[in-house]
């Protein structure tokens, strides 16, 4: 079975993909340069590809800074730095990019319908994200719907499937799941800021922190700032 | 009013933007190159853009020629020519691009979340074409459906709405619309082909010929092949 695996080279992607593979797939990575502020996640993906054994990694190129409108596509907007785990969730964050994972999903179903895949794996989130309003239940319902009706394959009864194994887990649950399949966690990259190490201050960066703390393991990626 | 308008530079397209103007809006137009097989439609996009008077014009970048699956992507796939009109709706044709509607659309809510615009216009349409999946109704009320989720403004209440005032709209009133509204037709492109004048014998060309010539029209776009 062909699935299509949306990676960023995170921790939740890294995840979907061995899971992915688990679930006995023939994977079909794709991941955007999307002139965030950083290529380090790139960097990630691809080593997490090659680690991952999929059949194909496409890097699909645009730019996202022709209008901003995030901190992840604009570098005069700041980071958000040291916040509150707790506050994360409660507004839509800065670094929310508009219509990031339509337009994630879009290149997914225009590749898997190429390709002919099944499924379509994506590392949504919608607990310890909840801020953004394309990681929700019914968003991806909307998505799944739109690859129904957009498609060769849905016209025929056969579309893409969207899966989206880490929607309803906690961060810890995550790490859980991916320490199971043995997802190598010192080549994934959360981090905002894309420095040499980790910068241990930005949101992703502290969620990933407080996650691993809580299950009083390591994470075993360097960073900048001491854990909090 | 602020409306997001795709615009390819096709007769379809171009008549969306004179409808946007004519509806009261101000209008932010947006373009792909895709590596479609010619430049020639951005041209026609920029001409456009420029005579109706919008306020910007955004040409997105990317590479669908990366997977391919089309004869607009893929070279070693011939383009149709001289079929009889009446074929061209009756199946998926090979100038279909798996999900460029969905793309396309992504990328315009994107622009309109950040200008919080309250429109996108999209010029497709189900009579002419109904073999492109994604050109139907039940497929633009997907979308709408996704621009509503998906979006801070859609959680808020304010999704921007999709208006394609040409979905069930004949080719040949599209072309009285489009006279109405005074679209320079002699400025746009249809052709697949993208040489120096219209090929005159691909799928696009031949319905915009016979719509002109149904209506007793003379389209003033030079053309290689006698007309039809």
């Amino acid at each position: 079975m062909k699935a299509v695996v949306l990676l960023s080279g995170g921790l939740d992607s890294s995840t979907v993909v061995y899971q992915a593979k688990a679930d006995g797939c023939e994977c079909y990575a794709i991941s955007f340069d999307y002139q965030q502020r950083h290529r380090r996640e790139l960097d990630a993906a691809r080593a997490i590809a090659q680690l991952a054994g999929v059949v194909q990694h496409q890097i699909v190129n645009f730019d996202l800074t022709q209008w901003g409108g995030s901190a992840l596509t604009d570098d005069t907007i700041d980071l958000p730095s040291d916040r509150p785990v707790e506050a994360m969730a409660s507004e839509i964050p800065v670094t929310y990019v508009p219509a990031r994972n339509t337009i994630f999903l879009s290149f997914a179903l225009a590749y898997a319908e190429t390709l002919d895949a099944e499924r379509v794996y994506i590392g949504v989130n919608a607990l310890d994200y909840s801020g953004y309003p394309d990681c929700r239940p019914d968003y991806v319902d909307a998505m799944q719907e739109v690859f129904r009706l957009a498609t060769k394959q849905g016209r025929e009864g056969n579309p893409p499937q969207i899966v989206s194994p880490l929607l309803e887990l906690k961060k810890t649950d995550i790490i859980r799941l991916g320490n199971q399949l043995g997802v190598p966690w010192e080549k994934t990259w959360s981090c905002y800021a894309g420095g040499d190490r980790a910068c241990g201050r930005c949101d992703s960066c502290l969620l990933r922190l407080a996650a691993f703390k809580e299950l009083g393991l390591e994470d075993p990626l360097p960073y900048d700032a001491p854990s909090p």
